[in-house]
């Protein structure tokens, strides 16, 4: 998918909202636990119950692979059914992988070909030829962690590196990377007062940001510091909206949730 | 497994040689490709023919999710064999994750319980929360990511953070980390020079070191500045070892790289 489609999408549904897909067994609805794949069940009916409301999905790999090979049917088929159904929506593979070059390659061919997401998250740590790989993709988007939202981002994200914080290095040095225009990142919005900062650097990307709703991060503040002249948003919320409740009525429950998400970010972009 | 059972293996072996999974089917030999699952079929011969010269396997989850459900069924298959057959291996699933707590935690149960590998690779930018959910695990182990054989480790690892090289920040933060014990690092065999430096730092941790061989990492140097009163080092050799042929000889070509190294490691052991 092209920035351009994805820009055109916000704009049709008024929302710059993503949904992320991080599906617990212990949490989801009891009755869908004797359904054959009960995490795609859950996920198909959150989807269907959601899709004019958001823009974007991002199932987060780890609760998948926690459940072995059933997990891995539950995230391809997932993905399977949003680019079937709705291949407008914006598709994101929260991974956070990164590795040497080759090595990297191969997760690029898992992420972008074998699964058909249109975007990937990615560790900043092991530098330029860990990243290049997936930039080398075109119309697939690269969301490289730049200022993530729990605590641990300040054990080295925000130390002074050269006179100016890790995570700004990040920003700054990725713009020399080849294909930089396929770049994103993730900026944590428990650290809105930061966008500001990172506006300067990177006036034009999007950023991915996590936080809003279980972790406490407020989207007015964040959208006070970060929206551009495309946007540049993509807002995630997991268990705020896809636990809103554990009863039958979940995916209204989660619709609802949704809805809340969408109409604030409606009278922002007014 | 307990560090001192690894221990125990590197002495009984006279080696401390970690073999790579990373299986390329472009790269194994073709008449592997007719076989109903070729990447096992290429790891289980491998093993069979190198488990007395080495002391642990190390797949690359990258390799194996390249390949999708598929890649995935390999993987388990994979550790399944090993943990079967040759329960004094060390198991290392290289995978390089990491992510906010809860998602850790989900991470840790793929690989620790789900796939009950003995070890992990972890990335280290999203600090403590992103790890301790891995070292709460007993008698497993993870692996983080301070020093890497890539050119890209000096786009940030080597940067001066606030007056000490972020790879230095990284072990000596996460020696703060609650069950510390439990880590290991991975320091590129191509930074050799470097390694007396981490001595310093974390004088008895195990270190897994790649790139001898197809980077171009030197076995000697490493172990001039990395070894310790418990060997401490674990090198790895993937391409090196496992494509030495494309012939119907690989496993014994193999075999007879994997000897080599074992002999030099012996005669370092001495």
């Amino acid at each position: 998918m092209t920035t351009q489609e994805l820009v055109a999408q916000i704009h049709a549904k008024q929302s710059f909202l993503c949904i992320g897909l991080d599906v617990d067994l212990n949490k989801i609805p009891k009755h869908l636990l004797d359904k054959e794949d009960p995490i795609f069940e859950f996920n198909k009916a959150i989807i269907d119950a959601t899709h004019h409301l958001a823009v974007a999905y991002k199932p987060n790999t780890a609760f998948y692979e926690a459940y072995g090979i059933n997990g891995w049917k539950s995230l391809e088929k997932t993905i399977n059914y949003l680019n079937a159904n709705y291949p407008e929506i914006f598709t994101i593979a929260d991974a956070k992988r990164g590795d040497i070059g080759n090595t990297s390659t191969m997760y690029a061919k898992a992420f972008f070909e074998d699964l058909a997401f249109d975007s990937v998250t990615i560790a900043p740590y092991m530098g330029k030829d860990s990243v290049e790989p997936f930039l080398a993709f075109k119309n697939k988007h690269t969301i490289l962690l730049a200022l993530t939202s729990n605590q641990g981002a300040f054990d080295f994200q925000t130390k002074d590196v050269e006179g100016k914080e890790l995570y700004k290095q990040v920003l700054e040095v990725s713009k020399s990377y080849k294909n930089s225009e396929n770049l994103m990142y993730v900026v944590g919005a428990t650290k809105a007062e930061f966008i500001g900062e990172i506006r300067k650097i990177i006036p034009d990307s999007f950023l991915l940001v996590p936080g809003v709703g279980a972790q406490g991060g407020n989207l007015q503040e964040v959208c006070k510091y970060g929206l551009n002249d495309q946007v540049g948003l993509l807002i995630n919320s997991s268990r705020g909206i896809i636990y809103a409740s554990d009863g039958i009525d979940y995916a209204e429950a989660a619709a609802n949730k949704a809805l809340e998400l969408q109409k604030q970010m409606e009278d922002i972009l007014k």
